[in-house]
């Protein structure tokens, strides 16, 4: 797993650590199951806080996207591991979002295309 | 325009506030060019505080939505105010989203589906 940090980016090193832990997963560069490094060892990698990573694995246990198990640490979850709570928060993150495309002027289809496009390659990335 | 607070949702209301801005522009309840109320009449209004309101407008500022312009105060964004940065934004918010989709188990024509009728409905509601 290869995290690569933005300092200069508008994005929080924290997001920037969920972020790419999140797409690594839907990548297949991640296996669900699999443990993550432990705070500490994460933390010294990067040469960053260790605060900052403990604060993605906790935006990540929210999520759902990591349990935290006593001995293994934050274990990638299993689609299984989803219930419908998931499913509904993500639908209104969907709707926020096409709300905020149709502000911004895309077309319907350009938003369709988009959408596409990004699923083609992630679709790409597991075969 | 009707913003409702929900207290007890896992959502900051700063975040709430911003959220039901944005949707509210794309179902055209909110018209593209119109001034928001101003931050201490909005505050009084749906009884909180006045920095919650200043930080869901410093938030949408942050994401184009708006204009602070002298006197007119907080002015809604048209199409023509946003640049490529904000659509390269976005894109890179739907691909974070499809991730987590993907993630939690969604198959790519569930995640078409979502957006299609997501879509559909703003449409419906622009007629």
């Amino acid at each position: 797993m290869i995290i690569q940090i933005e300092p200069e980016s508008d994005i929080p090193i924290y997001q920037q650590i969920t972020n790419q832990i999140i797409v690594g997963i839907a990548r297949g560069s991640i296996q669900q199951g699999e443990s993550l490094p432990s705070v500490r060892t994460f933390a010294a990698d990067l040469g960053i806080n260790m605060h900052t990573v403990n604060k993605s694995y906790h935006q990540l246990e929210k999520k759902g996207m990591i349990r935290i198990v006593p001995k293994s640490g934050a274990v990638i979850s299993s689609p299984q591991d989803f219930n419908e709570s998931s499913l509904e928060r993500l639908k209104d993150d969907y709707q926020l979002l096409i709300a905020e495309s149709l502000v911004v002027g895309m077309s319907n289809e350009q938003i369709k295309e988009l959408v596409s496009s990004i699923i083609m390659n992630f679709k790409k990335l597991n075969n």
